[in-house]
């Protein structure tokens, strides 16, 4: 599952925001293109959205600031874009070869992910029930993934995990992404809607629960797919571990903590029409869509880095 | 917003399957209408499914035994479907008018609503901002409806509410269904989605959750649309009271607690494909889909029905 390549000098992405139903690879080409790829989540996740930003800002032509902020402004919550562009603008007033700096960030990123799924998967047992929320695969990232990494290494070592994948409404990452990506690998994963993570808990059908991240606070506060708090609200409520698994480079140091993360609000549309045959609502009724939230720190019981597992209280100035 | 309507001996009934784009009316005439309107959501709301199955007990001739059991095993978790079908039955095996004994169920759910309303409005005050989860309004029921009851009663005494309603998926009642309602009825309502309640929770935008019920035990564990227990750990999380509004023959004292009562699981295509342009998950991709869960009675503030408010710990058999 490769969703960025760069090949012979292009970079092609697998738009996701066709899956599962069809698999395509697009080329962006102009600035514009590659705005409206993170915009419009052809690239989500915040590690892919990093790696194709660095790819963005060594192949396009032009004011290299003025091109950070312009692609940093796609999406603002997800740190790893703003932290890969700023990598790249260094790169470029060092002098030095920004491909393979762009490709140095992809490579790391595989690494980093490698290190997370290792980390993540001594936390579980053969046979353990999972529940996801959205999608921190491969697809979110270069290789395994975050979130998702300890099951795929897993799979890889003989593990038989029973995962749950809430669909993540309202754009399905769960169900487009995530139950698409496992099924391919040969996991066993079951669709939910969001809301019945509560049942399925209940019944016992749950040991851990992993989740990515895309901002985290100095102290631990973690913003995430929207839906992510309720969850961990929900495992501390049911006594199930709650992990978050990120690359270190997802941790903001600058925000103290979670009321210092920008939540970025998407169009109602989204939720009434987007995806559905007919409106689920009518035209007038108005929509709430923040497409983040952050989950206080006291709910997670570590956060695991390619850097290693961290219980709280968390400082990450003091760990990192 | 009438669902029922028997006029000139015949019944009308709003097809709530088809809501919000298209306000149509259909008039079951054989068995299998009734079967079909009550499996396949074109009347819900355990009060409304309660009213139409009375209706089908007094119009349908036949074995009126045979009929109850076929209507009853239309939808297993609604205890309101089985009450009314066994009063029915009573009145028959008495040599009652069955017509009026089904008229008599019809007024009778206004009056309850009505006190429901009445009682559930007393915990509120102008302003507050609610949650609510599914449709528990004046389509699941007579009049007013029961979890939007004090909403609709209080609007026409001139209080102003905020309402954000979940969407609730998968088969979107909240958004179909309780955001129309609500806003045909001119009262400020923003849609969510499921997933998106411990945000608003957090952001101190609710005052208090409402819902229906489907089913109560004695000792108040209440079934009611899935994802309800879920919100009901959040309100707990966040410190907000959580309220239960349904008429008195929701309560199943034979059912001693939550573990009792039956959950009716429905089909997958529901989660996957059934109101979606296109499919979400890949066809082999398996799903759970329960339509209800069970909230534990300690999560409860307060259950409301028409003999007023019951705080914990609750024993129905004691009570009614």
């Amino acid at each position: 599952m490769q969703n960025i390549k760069f090949e012979n000098g292009r970079l092609l992405l697998l738009d996701q925001s066709l899956l599962p139903n069809e698999e395509k690879y697009i080329e962006p080409k102009t600035k514009e293109d590659y705005f409206t790829a993170i915009k419009t989540l052809q690239v989500r996740g915040a590690p892919a959205i990093g790696i194709f930003a660095a790819y963005a800002m060594a192949l396009l032509e032009g004011d290299k600031a003025e091109l950070k902020a312009y692609l940093d402004s796609a999406r603002p919550t997800a740190v790893n874009l703003s932290w890969a562009t700023e990598r790249m603008l260094k790169a470029y007033n060092a002098g030095k070869d920004l491909i393979e700096e762009a490709k140095a960030i992809h490579y790391e990123d595989r690494e980093l992910c490698r290190k997370i799924s290792e980390y993540g998967l001594s936390l579980l047992k053969d046979g353990d029930g999972i529940l996801t929320h959205c999608n921190a695969g491969a697809l979110a990232t270069s290789e395994y993934g975050t979130g998702l990494g300890p099951l795929l290494l897993g799979k890889e070592k003989g593990y038989e995990f029973h995962v749950y994948s809430d669909e993540t409404r309202p754009l399905l990452q769960g169900a487009r992404l995530t139950s698409y990506e496992l099924e391919k690998a040969g996991i066993d994963v079951t669709l939910i809607c969001d809301s019945m993570a509560s049942l399925v808990m209940k019944q016992g059908k749950i040991n851990a629960v992993l989740v990515g991240a895309d901002r985290i606070a100095n102290n631990g506060d973690t913003a995430n797919k929207i839906g992510t708090s309720g969850v961990a609200v929900l495992a501390k409520h049911y006594g199930i571990p709650f992990y978050v698994l990120a690359p270190y480079s997802t941790v903001d140091t600058a925000c103290e903590s979670g009321d210092d993360i920008i939540i970025e609000e998407r169009s109602g549309e989204e939720i009434k029409t987007y995806m559905f045959k007919e409106p689920t609502a009518l035209p007038e009724t108005k929509c709430f869509n923040p497409a983040f939230d952050v989950t206080d720190s006291v709910l997670i019981t570590a956060i695991i880095t390619d850097r290693g597992i961290h219980y709280p209280p968390f400082n990450f100035k003091e760990i990192l």
